[in-house]
């Protein structure tokens, strides 16, 4: 354990604490799409994860360390989308009032299905103003606010995804892994390297969101003045300060991809792996089949499908760029 | 066995055969479209199988079954696509030589994903004329004809997706499949009914081309004049000799579905599941989103996704029409 305080034993713990409530995603194989990279390519499919992203697992670790209080006063919550919608249904699960915050640009399907696992949404503007009005919840009504990265809890529960890696994959020589605000690839690094040192973690961020490679950059957690990326989950305004800390420790390196690569990839997985990967959940796999990383010859890389929350009318757009 | 020489014996030596160059694919549940007709909805995956489709397994089963002289003269095949890529990719993989024939309404994807595999494709015309030419092929040139669908060792292979279905879920109370010459769905029923024979197994065909339940009706496999479905693989112009002689003993019902229900099954397991299944994947969901099939409330359902090779540009038209 490091400054962080999350440790492989906190990640172990949150593991008995959710297993039972979330599903042990398969890891599935391509030969296609590993042969453009020479390497032994494998997806780790968290797009068919419950509510259709990681986030159900580190949300329902936090809600489960949560006091009585704290669950009767209910929870407030801010994201574009996917952690939204792990925060109402894990909410709606345990019998505690919702609140979720999006910006006005987050995609319809997302809104509808927070609102549908019994959330209440407020779109009170763009990403920043959302924010803004999460923070004046928790202040003026006693909302819990169940911070979408800066949280240990959280982040222990996200690292269950590495956890599950470990014991479906021997000898793993790499994991690529998308970072919006660093706070699942930060849970599947600790789960990992304090496993196997040697595993290699590479980040993947999108051009126009780049927070985590400008952070490594500046020695410290940046924010940015403006994000632009079709990859909405990988488009909070920071670097998470708690992600950051460890993943300065433990990420080998974070490249970029443009929209136009992540576009491409959506439909590679589509058409290769009969998967729908929502574009930041993509992203991973955009910067394995443009090269942007270097594997050696057969080397066993991991890309994390994060999720598969996405719009189809969006899908049919990528599908017309062709 | 009865008369048509299958058996689960025959299937369980099939499976010995070929378990290890298939995926055993995964069996998923669905909460929210299950909870549209209030079963406990669970879908097994052939999407995720190798080529994309069930048919290797039969494939794979059949070639393992040829002398070493019919190998060397090659394998002809005829198709609309799937069988034609798992008979290319079975051939390839064990260095035979193949010519599939298809007709020329084929999905462009399956013809160059046959193509891809090492196959010569020859395109002569509509599903007659493939069928027609595929016969001289045989007669002519010597080729073994790798039949789609009367063949008991192909059936044999193809009921290796019941095996697994019993070995992954308890209690199953009925399986739901899509039926285009019944090979797939024979195979099946050997396999489930054998074991347990309070399983109840429906068949869905689109409504342009429901040679089954017109052979149902017949008392006999007829052939039709015309088929007109988007659901390639479930228009054989004709029901299957071997796979009637099964069906009329197992099967409870079979039903129709229109194209417009199986574009839309496509789109709600796209977004439910997030799994891309083709029309004649999606035939036997469409049946039960519609209510076409009644079951008790909570009963354990099975829905086999058959396939998942899809031409994008198609998948984008049906998102549009929503």
């Amino acid at each position: 354990m490091g400054e962080s305080g999350i440790s492989l034993s906190g990640i172990s713990s949150a593991y008995t604490r959710i297993k039972d409530k979330v599903h042990y995603t398969p890891l599935f194989r391509s030969a296609q799409l590993g042969g453009r990279s020479g390497t032994e390519l494998y997806f780790k499919c968290e797009n068919l994860q419950k509510t259709g992203s990681f986030k159900v697992r580190g949300v329902l670790n936090k809600i489960g360390k949560l006091t009585e209080e704290q669950r009767s006063r209910g929870l407030v919550t801010v994201s574009a989308g996917n952690h939204a919608q792990a925060v109402a249904w894990a909410a709606a699960a345990m019998g505690v009032a919702c609140t979720a915050v999006m910006p006005e640009t987050a995609s319809r399907t997302k809104i509808r299905a927070t609102e549908a696992y019994g959330a209440k949404v407020i779109l009170p503007g763009d990403v920043y103003a959302a924010f803004e009005k999460t923070l004046h919840l928790e202040k003026d009504e006693g909302l819990t606010f169940v911070h979408p990265f800066e949280d240990r809890h959280l982040i222990e529960g996200h690292g269950t995804v590495g956890l599950e890696i470990m014991e479906q994959l021997e000898h793993v020589d790499a994991v690529v892994c998308g970072v919006g605000s660093g706070a699942l690839s930060s849970g599947i690094a600790v789960a990992m390297k304090e496993q196997n040192p040697k595993i290699r973690l590479y980040g993947v961020e999108p051009l126009g969101a780049n927070a985590m490679q400008q952070s490594f950059e500046a020695g410290e957690a940046v924010t940015l003045d403006q994000v632009n990326t079709i990859a909405d989950g990988l488009a909070p305004p920071m670097a998470g300060g708690l992600p950051f800390s460890i993943l300065r420790k433990y990420m080998e390196e974070v490249v970029t991809v443009t929209d136009r690569e992540i576009e491409h990839a959506v439909k590679e997985l589509l058409s290769w792996t009969k998967l729908l990967v929502e574009p930041s959940g993509a992203a991973a796999t955009a910067a394995i089949l443009t090269n942007k990383l270097t594997f050696e010859k057969g080397e066993r890389v991991v890309s994390v499908l994060s999720g598969g929350n996405m719009d189809l009318d969006l899908l049919s757009k990528f599908i017309q760029n062709s």
